[in-house]
Parts: structure tokens; C-alpha cells; sequence
């Protein structure tokens, strides 16, 4: 791994982590579903990073992050409302690490829980990005404990990358190639990874990421060719609501084919197919992709599509009213 | 098999149907957690039949009885108001056979559908069980359909228990032997298989079968000795409402050691331990296994127990108000 965080992760960073992680965190399934694939009109293959450690994809790059930390690291913290938090809190405490989360008061309860039961310290703050950051900031200073972002970070980078190493592989090992790899996209990390990957394992494979039309910021980034760096999101996908990473945006320009959109009531539809469907539950940033096949059509119509199902973390009444809203 | 349906079932009905099925129907996965083995103190694994053809292991009895059809039957029917409508419409639709599956009204709407969309023909009839039968029989008179009852038939029965195969084979290839293999139990087509294949192929694993308390006809059965045949069901389970079958009842007071009862708090408890922590959207029917876990917790402290998850299909809307329901 580079020594300077400030440098841009490889993709040798990504192979790297894989060996770095590999008996840390689980070779999840790659699945399939006929009536999905009718559905879409295309043949769909879901990596299910709902079924990874912590439920989630994060429990990669924390894995890769913890496994480099610089001399002297003794504490680890992070400011998150999400899966970032509960992998960091789980890496944390395989290695027996103190780590300390700082949480928006409106975070998930079922996120807050999931911290809590890996034994980390949480301190509450305000929702804003300001008062996130101040928060943290005063835990460095109180414990001089070392900050592991969420994703603008090469190590997180390279670790959720390595997702993309599976799916290759579990691809072969079904006998297809995929023509498009679809996930979705609101910091970047994952995205970025993935593009890393790809770039150095599979050229040929588009590489194309997905996120709400409500927080759109990649899309505009990379279509713009400037780095958007302000929004105000608007979305049911609590995932994908951060705006993505400077390290992220540099990765992605050079190795992300395109970014689409999709809607709210896609984004619905295409939890309720997969819920319905497959019966795995997915939380609503993690349907993203499959919404991006179902609302773009032609662009994917017949192509072998690998899509990655990045979590399913969510508060049960919050499933309850997403499923009820989701009714005819 | 057996050429009359009369004749009891035998282990080696099992092994064939095994043969008979072993294309058309999935391998389903077997699946652990670590939080679960927690919770539950003891080693549990989950054979996920919630992801079989038509999300129900009805399809393997399905497939089984269709392969075993009398001479000159040239369309089949059935009544249902769940899981074994779809599985006979699924499987009638795979050989080209026309299928008429006679629904009381209060069928739920995800069951209905599911029928339709294998292009089976309904009858919608009132809910009483002489109403249903009266609706199949004219049925039966006006098209010569052979009938294919949901349980109590010697080829559903051997079909059904091709599930136990598959868990004894998938639990030593991960190096392990059950202690105890634990079932759902209903009409008790499912638990007479599993009895008939466990006596033959491993008979020191306890085989045991759960049910509501509100529907115990199977367990008042077996522990009375005198096959009981009326009960007025109260359960949220909607697939263990029915009642225990003659033959059905004739192979588990052979082969099953007991039968526990669980609460309707118990099964939402564990339904929602499924879904939150294995990500697996199973009914509440499939939920009774490690409910009986959790509510008998003496009876299998450190033991390895395989629990088969029976079925993943409700309506959205009802799964909304049992997670609701399932709220703190």
C-alpha cells in the first residue's frame, strides 16, 4: 500500500488487499434469478455483499484499512451513520483495537445497534457534515486516535475492490463473461475499487455506476469533467447520500465508463423485486443497480450484467413502510 | 414407486425421487451465522429452501409426483391456498401439462399470482374445506384431471424428503454431522420424507417437527398414539394450518422422535432474527424451526442442528404488518 495516503491507490493495491483480507471476510455468493433476468432483459448475476461480514461491503476496505495502519495507530475512529461504522467497529475489534464512532442522532437504530454489539465507543453529534467533523475532530484530539474515512481513502479504495476480483472469478467458474459490472455509487469507494480492478483484470468488462437521480453528484462529476463537490441529496438510499471523494473522482474519471440515474420509485421497485424475487433482503442503496437495468433498458437489453447488491442493513419499520409504500 | 397411492411410502421412494428430480429442482444452499449459533446456543445450519424453484420445497414433490403420473392423465388439479398450487402449476407448465388449481378466496394474492404465472387455470371457491373439496371434485368430473393432493400421497411425501438427502450430504462435505435435523410440520408431507430418508440413510440423527401451538394436531398425534384429524388452526403461519395426513401420520409415529410446539411470539421473533441477520426473506412458516430452538433451548444447548427453511412467499403488505407487529 502507499506509504502517503494523500497517493492515489492501483490497481496492485487491489490485489493486494485480496490476499490481505482473504481470511477475514467472506467470498460471498454470485446469484442468479430466471425471472429477474426476464424481467430485465438481460442475464443478471448479483453479488451478494448483503450476505458479507457486518452485511456489508465496508467490512472489506475496513479490513484492508486496519491491516495498514501506520506505526503507533492504537485507537482508530471514523465518523459514519452507516456500514462504515459497524465494519470499522467489527474490524476493530477482531484485532482488538478501541475504535470510537461518531453518529449523526439520525442514524439507523439498527445501524446504531450494530455498532454497539462490536463493543465500539459511539459519540452522538448533530446531522450536518460540520458538526460530524467537528466531532471527530475532538475525539483525535482527546485520544490522538487515527482517523479511517469511509471512502476517500486508497486503502478503503483498494479493499472494497476486491469485490470486484470475486465476481470475475465466480463469473469464469459459471462459464460467461460479463459484458457490463454495474454498482452503485455515492462516495465512491466501492466504484472506485471496482474501476481499479477492472482496469488491470478485465479491460473489456464496462464498468458503469449507478445512483439515485436525488444525489447525483458522480454522474455530474464525471460527465462535467469537474469534481461536484456540494449537494443536497434527496433519497430513499441512505448509502448513497455522501458526495463522492476527491481520491474517488480521480479514479473513477480514468477507469468508470459511465455513471446513470435512477429514480426514487425505481429504486422501490427494484428492492421489491429483489425482496420478492430472490427473497434476499436488500437495503435500498443496494437496488440501485438493478434499478439502473430496469430503467435503461436498451442500454443493457440481452448483455451479461454483474451487479453488486452492496448491503442489507435497514431498520425493520423503515422496511415496513418502504414495503407498504412499494404496494399497488 | 408405488403403483397405488394407497401404499405407504418407503425410504427407497426417497433415494428415487431423488434420481427423478435431481434436474429440474435446485440444490439449495446451506447456510450458517455465526450471531444465530449465538442466540440460540447451540450450532445451527439452514438448508434455504425459501430459494427452490417457486421459493417452496413443494416443487420437489411437485416434480416428483408429476414423473410418477398414472398412465393416460392428461391434466392435473389440486386445491391450495399456498405454496403446493404454485409447485404443481410450476411443474405442470414444465412438461407441457394443463394444471387447474382449484384457491379459496382468501388465498393470498402473492399465492394466486404465482399460480397464474405459471399459466395454471384457477377456480376460486369458498374457504371451508368442504367447500374447496366439493369445487375440486366437480373439477375432477368435468375434465378427468388426476388429482394431486398436497401431502397426503406416497410420491409428495418421497419427493419432499429428497431435502434431507441433500442436508446430510451438504453437512459432511463442511465436516460436521447433525445431532438433530428439525422440521416444520403441517400436513407433514415434509416431515414423513425426512423421517423415510433419515431412518435409511442416518438413523442416529433425531429427526424432530415443529408447529404452532395454536395448530398442534401433529404433536397431540404423536404423543397421544390415535391420529388426530379436526383442529380450528390459530396461527400466523399460514402453510401449518392444514392437518396432519393419514399416510402422513402413519410414517412419522415410525420415524420422527418428537414433535415440539412453539408461540406465535416466538415464530415473528425468530422470523425477524432471519431476516434481519441472515438477510433471508422466509415466510413465517419457515420460521418455526428456530423458533422451536429458541423457545426449547435445554433440548438442543451445543448441539448441531440443520433446520430446514420451508418457504419465502408472502404478500408484501402482510410481511409489513407482521415486521410492524415485530417492532419493540
Amino acid at each position: 500500500m502507499p506509504s502517503d495516503r494523500n497517493d492515489l491507490p492501483t490497481s496492485a493495491d487491489v490485489f493486494c488487499a485480496a490476499q490481505t483480507i482473504a481470511d477475514s471476510v467472506h467470498r460471498t455468493p454470485l446469484i442468479r434469478s430466471q425471472l429477474l433476468d426476464q424481467v430485465g432483459g438481460a442475464n443478471l448475476w448479483f453479488k451478494c455483499e448483503h450476505l458479507q461480514k457486518v452485511g456489508a461491503f465496508k467490512a472489506r476496505g475496513a479490513t484492508n484499512a486496519l491491516a495498514n495502519l501506520p506505526a503507533g495507530a492504537e485507537v482508530v475512529a471514523t465518523h459514519s451513520s452507516g456500514n462504515h461504522g459497524a465494519a470499522l467497529a467489527w474490524a476493530a475489534a477482531e484485532l482488538g483495537l478501541p475504535c470510537i464512532v461518531v453518529m449523526p442522532e439520525t442514524a439507523p437504530r439498527a445501524k446504531r445497534e450494530a455498532v454497539q454489539s462490536y463493543g465500539a465507543q459511539i459519540i452522538i453529534c448533530g446531522p450536518t457534515q460540520l458538526e460530524r467533523e467537528t466531532a471527530l475532530q475532538a475525539v483525535v484530539e482527546e485520544t490522538g486516535a487515527h482517523v479511517v474515512p469511509p471512502f476517500d481513502d486508497s486503502r478503503i479504495i483498494a479493499g472494497q475492490g476486491t469485490v470486484a476480483l470475486e465476481v470475475v472469478q465466480q463469473c469464469r467458474d459459471q462459464g460467461f463473461t460479463p459484458d457490463v459490472l454495474l454498482a452503485p455509487v455515492g462516495g465512491g469507494g466501492l466504484l472506485a475499487g471496482i474501476g481499479l480492478a477492472m482496469a488491470a483484470l478485465a479491460p473489456d468488462v464496462l464498468v458503469i455506476g449507478a445512483e439515485p437521480a436525488g444525489a447525483d453528484d458522480a454522474q455530474r462529476s464525471l460527465r462535467g469533467g469537474v469534481h461536484v463537490t456540494t449537494q443536497q441529496p434527496q433519497t430513499i438510499a441512505d448509502g448513497l447520500r455522501t458526495t463522492l471523494g476527491r481520491r474517488n473522482y480521480s479514479v473513477i474519471r480514468r477507469t468508470v465508463r459511465d455513471i446513470v440515474t435512477v429514480s426514487e420509485n425505481g429504486i422501490v421497485r427494484a428492492m421489491e423485486l429483489l425482496w420478492t424475487r430472490t427473497k434476499q433482503l436488500v437495503e435500498p442503496s443496494a437496488a440501485v443497480g438493478l434499478a439502473a437495468v430496469l430503467e435503461h433498458s436498451a442500454r443493457f437489453r440481452n448483455k451479461n450484467v454483474a451487479i453488486v447488491l452492496t448491503g442489507g442493513n435497514m431498520d425493520l419499520d423503515r422496511a415496513s413502510s418502504l414495503l407498504a409504500g412499494a404496494e399497488k
